[in-house]
């Protein structure tokens, strides 16, 4: 193992109305964080995740309005064309407290949003399309050594 | 950034019938966690959950009974009134395993709640009332530099 | 408290195909993770996931299969039987976006899965069958001090 370690850690509440993948992207990118993890909680005015299918090489798009717990908001940073990438998905429950989610898409919008942003040290870990997963752009598998 | 770092991290089992979050909100009193963050699972007997309703500036409670998994519970810890505040939402799976989630109210039985607190250093933040978000408080915006 | 601390931090892609609980397994013991967190997302071709019935002191089973979102994976790393031992609960979206959940048994097969494994320093947790919870190995409650 050559584990990556923990370099520091960003705490925040987002802007209410901004976008929510936009703005844990700005975070991740300003805040210079090439490696990370992502946890959150809130609620969103409207939302949009994606649920992707293999075999049209294409997220089917949900989208939600009304009052939106966000009961959990988790992902990963990593680089992809070089710069800080956010891969964030969510768990939402509507006013029944039924649950919701999927990959977060351009679309949720903040009502509040505290999120914590965790920055690793360690080797770089790149997005690259893959020739199995059309569609994807993934990491590459960990070699057997 | 003036990030946090981590300071600490306790890893309990949380004692059943206790109320999930009066037993959380005593340990990070009793630890001292005044910035920080949760995660665990586990399982409930009955689960309190809301769904907050911005037009009311209350929560809509919804109540669970019966055996409910604790997929996720995750939230964070800052400091309201000056003392170390949790502030948790949760994923349950009802026995068919469908999901409902929320805000954790008090009344949240626990049956198993396995989880971790990580503690950090770093600039305190503080919950207040904000003008905009009747009913909530809430951690300040990040101030443009 | 003698609060635990991060020793290393191994972020991964699991292979397409693997079973997710014998992967996650799998890292956990390679890579000596005697006491850890765990937090993931990507994507299943199938599911089985266990709600817990205490009563009957087993797992009521439920199967999925299809396009399944992993919204959130998380769960701990602690001992049983001497070995690193993975704990971990998981909420999936099926293709309208509806979430499941529960404790994952093995028979999640993976699509896409991107995990997060911490490893702390700190006194070891190591799970025992407990007189009042049948069918379950659990931490030792924490001493009042």
């Amino acid at each position: 193992m050559s584990p990556a370690s923990t370099k520091g850690i960003v705490i925040r509440r987002l802007p209410p109305d901004s976008d929510l993948l936009d703005e844990l992207q700005a975070v991740a990118q300003k805040e210079g964080i090439a490696l990370g993890h992502i946890s959150g909680i809130g609620a969103l005015k409207t939302a949009r995740v994606g649920i992707f299918l293999p075999d049209q090489a294409r997220y089917e798009v949900k989208e939600f309005a009304g009052e939106l717990e966000i009961c959990h908001l988790s992902g990963n940073i990593s680089l992809k064309d070089g710069i800080p990438f956010v891969h964030a998905h969510i768990v939402l429950a509507d006013r029944e407290a039924r649950a919701w989610g999927g990959h977060v898409l351009p679309g949720c919008r903040v009502f509040v949003a505290e999120v914590i942003l965790s920055s690793f040290k360690g080797e770089k870990k790149e997005r690259l399309p893959q020739p199995d997963f059309p569609g994807l752009a993934l990491w590459s598998l960990e070699e057997e050594p």
